[in-house]
């Protein structure tokens, strides 16, 4: 059977290019970054020209990426490395929204339980949409750090950082937005929005897994987390991933020489997704915002259905697609970011997120459609939703 | 010009197979293992796999192993972890030998500056061995964690865990073991060692950079240090580096079974470095232990040059070695590992480590003893050593 994927916001297959880049670098360079001799310098350079990539795709300096194991690593270096470096100033205060990533609020919760962290958490309204003025009134002298996503991961929401960064700024506050989802998508310059950290991660824009960077605006207090040899200035040691980072490399220059064609054509899959679920699939809405999304996100509550038996009934149709993040797969509980926009507890729990990616096709879309309304139909006639 | 790579503790080449076992991986599997549909239990399978094989490599079950970004996140996560989870207890004593790897010492370090660790370093005879006895005398009441390498990646001398380990089991201690240089080398059974965490790192045995593991013996306390989507059953989060974690699996597997007879092999190699570089360069004397050593390390303190210089002369004419660990790469200052065995400042600047591998030949040690005096009595005959 022929399978359709189209759970991108998970994670998207390699790019073949990268996977080649990739395969090189395992065949053919065996140096350690930190050694001298010709073999090292050869795999520091490999490590420098993907650290120019990343700078170049989002308005970096090279000196301003740090190079990680991923996402979450990015966010809990953001998250524990700035409050940890501010813990002499007594900046202990940390704003967030309420749908942040696991790896931002999870974070957060464990630095208020083991680090002395105040933890304040915005909330959103029923589009997803953090209201910067609500950040506004959480920031006081004593806070160290606000994190608030570029785009959610469920929903696809778009936060409006471009207004959350200068009231940090103005209050001399740092800001971090996980952007995993947006950079391989949309626009991202450094130059143009007032953030200064960003959590990037290579598999979400068909680069591999496992690696991933952390912008780190000049001058902006960090401490590291993981000590040891001293590799990215001190900021991240270990001895460099050299085939990931070049795969991140890659990876991150292709999104961005595609992302303003490709989105738009993927932007027109997703609508078409939206209007026909909205359309065909009776009782469904649609989660976050209609226009403010990201380009690739579809997420409804259908009702009456529970989310994973439907993933796991279109499982079996040749479709993968998720009812929320992929890292809380098989929790039974309602996804937290649902709730947050006011969802009851019973609609919540049938929720679906469909994402496309750059192999997408229209075909693929038709077919999802043709398939869906059965499946729910069928799951309605025998499922009890327990709440 | 040929080279003849003779740093193999500083990183290894990937096996051919172990990059072709990856490549396919990045290739043809994309799923997220956090997935339920059929390419995220697929990329589940593979991570399990590796799982296997790592754990059967060191006499583990599957589920005592929790895959990491390297060395130095097992490391941290080790250190970092096992006090943290013990801080209720108010068991914040941390014992650690002198010559750790920065990954321990500077972790030891942070902790005592910013989590309330109390840190008691526990010093090394001529050869570099720890007193288990000594180790013995630091545990008290408060003590969380003791930690002492299995074998030092400069020397190369093996540390008496076997004695260790009980010592700590008896006093109802957990003990770490950074077992990075040896997992691969060397027969390591948890089943025999009483040892609780035992860090491994891929790239140190013809596996890839940046994925390592940290083996955590059932029942030993362990909080994580980055939070998030909670893989790894929570003790790692984080999507995991599925081709990084394929590629450690068939490494472990292959070190595993070939590590009895290639380490004789490579053992004899050494012997052979260490007798010509003794007899042919005058003021040359051995670092470590003569025969309780790494089968593939040879270290010196060849008097009246500086390490770094032997290095560049040594790379131009077609060697790669090192004069410590490839982490500290660059700095001037002596090794604190030598000058931990006793050796005065200037000598221990002239430190070089030659490590050999599975592609070393006799002729290139040959090759390796026929360059080297000329190029240390060249480097005498204009260079003077500022202490």
């Amino acid at each position: 059977m022929k399978r359709v994927y189209l759970d991108h916001a998970a994670t998207t297959p390699v790019d073949p290019e990268v996977a080649e880049a990739m395969a090189r670098v395992l065949r053919e360079s065996h140096g350690n970054p930190s050694s001298i001799y010709a073999e090292g310098r050869a795999a520091r350079a490999l490590v420098d020209q993907a650290r120019v990539e990343v700078a170049a795709a989002i308005g970096a300096e090279p000196a301003e990426i740090v190079f990680t194991s991923g996402g979450t690593e990015a966010d809990n270096l953001a998250l524990r490395g700035a409050l940890k470096a501010r813990r002499g100033d007594e900046k202990n205060g940390l704003v967030v929204s309420a749908i942040e990533h696991h790896a931002v609020l999870d974070t957060a919760h464990d630095l208020e339980r083991h680090a002395h962290v105040r933890v304040s958490v915005v909330g959103v309204d029923g589009e997803g949409r953090v209201d910067p003025a609500d950040v506004a009134r959480e920031i006081d002298e004593r806070t160290g750090l606000v994190s608030v996503m570029h785009a959610n991961n469920e929903i696809g929401t778009i936060e409006p950082i471009g207004e959350i960064g200068p009231i940090c700024r103005e209050r001399g506050v740092p800001f971090h937005t996980d952007a995993v989802q947006t950079v391989g998508a949309l626009d991202f310059d450094v130059r143009r929005i007032a953030v200064d950290l960003v959590s990037i991660n290579a598999h979400k824009f068909y680069g591999p897994k496992g690696v991933g960077a952390l912008y780190v605006r000049r001058g902006t207090p960090l401490a590291t987390m993981q000590t040891g040899g001293g590799q990215e200035k001190g900021r991240r040691t270990g001895t460099e991933n050299v085939a990931g980072i070049v795969g991140l490399g890659a990876a991150m220059r292709t999104a961005a020489a595609r992302r303003g064609t490709e989105s738009a054509r993927q932007a027109k899959l997703r609508d078409r997704i939206i209007d026909g679920v909205l359309g065909r699939v009776p009782d469904a809405v649609l989660n976050g915002h209609r226009t403010e999304r990201l380009p690739n996100n579809a997420n409804f509550c259908i009702a009456g259905v529970e989310g994973e038996s439907l993933i796991v009934a279109l499982d079996l149709e040749g479709f993968a697609v998720s009812s929320g993040s992929a890292c809380t797969s098989g929790e039974t509980e309602p996804s937290y970011v649902i709730l947050a926009l006011g969802r009851d507890r019973e609609l919540a729990k049938g929720s679906l997120r469909v994402t496309v990616g750059r192999a997408t096709t229209e075909a693929d879309v038709e077919a999802f459609l043709a398939t869906l309304p059965g499946v729910v139909e069928r799951l309605r006639s025998v499922a009890t939703v327990t709440v």
